[in-house]
């Protein structure tokens, strides 16, 4: 196995593509970091291994392309504070807005349609809450963060291995596709008419959910089915997109058991 | 107004505070950052207010013993990334187990039990949704991190001054507490008997939420009265406890209204 210092052109590859979203998106490549995400990412998505030697004595030398590295150089590469030593770079997974939306698992799509989420750690999170209620694909707009960000695959905890996603150049095209494959749009909305309780999610759903600061566009927000609203006591102005999120999609998960 | 300089001893005493969780109990304080938390801010709990010249023209002169410090001095007192300008010290509530298990304020209590929480934004996210969902009041064990910790408190969106809240030293102490006072208590649990949606929160109900790596101890689950299960599709091991104390106090939510 090659054994890689901290000036090889290879390490320096990893670093742009950490680093720079253009980087990344023209190699085609993410990365994942850790034993967990190294064990769960699917075999024919691997395309190298960069390991520390104890990581190699723990877990054997991989099948695939594989480069040792220095721990200090490991430091270097890796986007977390405690690196645990094992990186992995993947091909990525390529879904279309198409697939997505005739995608029609579990008989009933249930779709989330991101408008420019910005917080790494909200996509994340929504990726992985999102797995484990059943959401079938996630639409984004293109101003949305890059889900192969670094921070982003770590918070999805390996469902971005297994949640169907894709970006979207026009969000309201996107909305008429729905529409014409007979997918309701739920727009969350500050001022909803709705309580979100109050439809029946059983048949095929998306929840569009808005930026962080601002909530959907107006535009977004007019051209959906229904407005739904959930309910806030106290003095509170908003829920968190990841919060707001899992409670729109675990009641859609209730009335589908 | 005092203009106050970097070395000055109350400069001084705020970066203490900021930092030490110690220092601020000893002296009974905490600190909010930005315009929002210190409109929001009860008036009696303010103690003082420390401004930059940029921040007191937009604002005028506070009604409280105040300060104005140098953008460069502000930015090194500041916890944020983005100093807002405005730093504001208060007195802490004092609020005990027994008036939160008491507390039956909307008829019937909904309260939280958390053991061991160590992430500042998840516990911040859970006193937000918790304001949101109708949360009575907040129990956590001396293990979970300090709810003045300057990261929760950004975190709660102002719902640290509307939320009850109290450290309990017993765990066990507080479920028996809590069962003696008719509320019954649910262990939120990877092997509940029972998914969350099988029981009726409309009574007097206390949700335990686990540490982020450990979930709750076998001591706390023993004594719970009921053990729930959020069901997770796909390959999910856990959810995040911030998400699910959401999908669980949402649902004693649409229980309840």
């Amino acid at each position: 196995m090659e054994k890689l210092g901290a000036g090889n052109k290879k390490i320096k590859q990893i670093l742009s593509w950490q680093r720079s979203v253009k980087d990344r998106r023209e190699a085609g490549v993410f990365i994942v970091e850790g034993t967990k995400m190294y064990k769960e990412a699917p075999s024919d998505w691997i395309k190298e291994v960069y390991l520390t030697q104890k990581v190699l004595d723990e877990l054997g030398e991989p099948q695939h392309t594989c480069y040792l590295v220095e721990d200090s150089v490991f430091e270097k590469i890796s986007d977390t504070q405690t690196p645990q030593g094992v990186l992995t770079v993947l091909k990525r997974p390529e879904y279309s807005v198409k697939d997505i939306i005739n995608d029609a698992r579990n008989g009933s799509p249930l779709i989330l349609l991101l408008e420019n989420l910005q917080d790494p750690g909200n996509l994340g999170t929504i990726l992985r809450v999102g797995e484990a209620a059943g959401v079938t694909g996630i639409i984004m707009t293109k101003g949305t963060v890059d889900i192969f960000n670094p921070k982003v695959v770590r918070s999805t905890m390996g469902s971005i291995y297994r949640m169907p996603f894709a970006y979207t150049d026009n969000i309201c095209e996107t909305i008429k596709e729905l529409k014409n494959a007979g997918v309701t749009t739920y727009a969350a909305h500050l001022h909803g008419s709705e309580v979100y309780t109050e439809y029946d999610y059983s048949k095929p759903t998306a929840f569009m959910i808005g930026n962080e600061g601002n909530g959907l566009t107006d535009t977004a927000t007019e051209m959906a089915d229904k407005r739904l609203l959930i309910p806030m006591e106290g003095s509170v102005e908003s829920l968190n997109a990841g919060i707001a999120t899992a409670v729109l999609i675990y009641e859609a998960h209730r009335q589908r058991a």
